[in-house]
């Protein structure tokens, strides 16, 4: 491969937004492909390796419908799910990420070397992991904390019990994530992690709609821009009656000029953490919000 | 068939507890069978007619299962996963009931006639439509409260929108029983109604131990009896000390020697109309509890 890799931190601007948020985000990001695509809104797609041709199916269709739709598909290119997740999201035009165990100059496995490429060319290899790290078995569990970190909601497909699918799932929720899982036959225990997720409280997937419909509207209709946000901001007509943007509790939160952390404004607008995430990313699209080094958010002075 | 056709009205003592419950249970109950079966604790299997091998595997299955465990399975007899429910159960050596849309004599589908026997030699065939009632098509939504009145739960097995299995569904709401669905494949849209289901609240099944789960233990251990059913009825040591069976909401709710239908039961103890049936079909079993003539309940003066 030709692209180059290159290292972003914490502190960042382009430190991607949502893989900030958690507690624990990795010192250094690595990056092998298009460093842009880490601010688009993203949902990962984690399943079992050795999965049926119908997992194979819908995450291949999942992944399609979700690019299509402007939704970064994240996965970890491991074999079954995975790679239909990616191949997927390619097929859809769309733009998909890669999450490794281990260098992102390393390929694992070895025989998805032309799927790899085929994503850095439009999307991006992404790993926690210096280059030249191999793929150490303890890699992974920890990686999977970035696949969900990286995404507004995580869908499982078809997970046996005990899988790594159910660890991304795990670390979904304590990062305030939405997990969500398909449904698959009753027989033969492929889809017990699923459906356990599923008595747990995961929304039901049939399709992309499931999925989009977690989303808010604005993060994957990114055509909608500022005026349909709600915020006034570009309403000229109401904006010089009243500063429509105050009524938001985020920028409320906010004085003009200081820069703030995700947990300060978590703090300072008492907004749950799970809605704080989509919408501060809503805010950053629409241009309302702005990423300063440090990883921190400004407030920007629309023109009203 | 050389069975005896036999009626019994709303207000028989060995009119079936569950069915008596609802809020328009039929006037009349014809039977062709075993009576007695009327009494058990019953769970219905349901879905589509049109089935998928899957579905009628695992219908059969459920059916089996639950018959080991000496719960009736109550369904339709129609094509696809009634009649897999019915045979299952048959095959798991249980009790097995068929509400008809039609009159007991009258076979329909006419190839299920070997099936029908097989069902009423053990098990009873019902229906609220008098003998030589042919099987009009507006007769079978009306059946299917019968279905899930005299269940207390009902399991969809693979329903696609509009389904006949999903107005059971919403009777079974209606009448405070459990609802509960099979998950599937999510490709073809034959378990739109089944996920739908689940998204709404159901309990989502993969075995007969998730039916179970939701049924009181001492309903399907008939082996149990009045000593663990937390009564202290025959508890001969406890019993001198107090009379635990006043400490029973149901039983304490009711003066000696009065009888009392299943609403002023209701009414009296303060119990959720969806946890008294349960309740009064444990003590019914338990001995806690007779009916008497006019469908109404009276207590049991226990040994203690």
């Amino acid at each position: 491969m030709s692209t180059n890799i290159f290292a972003i931190s914490r502190g960042d601007v382009r430190f991607p937004t949502a893989l900030a948020a958690i507690h624990d985000p990795p010192p250094t990001l690595w990056i092998k492909g298009e460093i842009d695509v880490l601010r688009a809104p993203a949902v990962a797609i984690v399943g079992s390796r050795a999965a049926s041709p119908y997992a194979l199916e819908v995450a291949r269709r999942l992944g399609a419908d979700l690019a299509r739709r402007n939704v970064t598909v994240v996965s970890g290119t491991a074999r079954g799910v995975d790679s239909a997740a990616h191949r997927g999201a390619l097929e859809g035009g769309g733009i998909t990420v890669a999450v490794f165990g281990c260098g992102v100059d390393v390929i694992y496995p070895a025989e998805h070397r032309p799927l790899a490429e085929r994503i850095a060319e439009r999307g991006a290899l992404v790993s926690e992991f210096a280059p030249g790290m191999p793929p150490l078995k303890s890699n992974f569990p920890q990686r999977n904390r970035i696949i969900s970190g990286l995404s507004l909601a995580v869908v499982i497909v078809e997970a046996a019990e005990g899988s790594g699918s159910l660890i991304t799932a795990d670390f979904a929720l304590e990062q305030g994530r939405t997990v969500l899982a398909v449904p698959g036959n009753v027989l033969g225990g492929r889809n017990y992690g699923a459906h356990a997720l599923l008595r747990d409280g995961a929304k039901l997937v049939e399709c992309a709609d499931d999925i989009l419909e977690e989303l808010p509207a604005s993060l994957t209709q990114p055509s909608a821009g500022i005026r349909d946000l709600g915020l006034g901001i570009g309403q000229e007509k109401e904006s010089k009656k009243m500063n429509p943007a105050s009524q938001d509790p985020v920028l409320r939160s906010m004085d003009d000029g200081d820069a703030y952390d995700f947990d300060e404004i978590a703090e300072r607008s008492g907004l749950d953490r799970m809605k704080l995430l989509p919408r501060l990313l809503e805010l950053e699209l629409a241009g309302a919000l702005r990423r300063v080094d440090g990883g921190r958010f400004v407030r920007f002075r629309g023109p009203c």
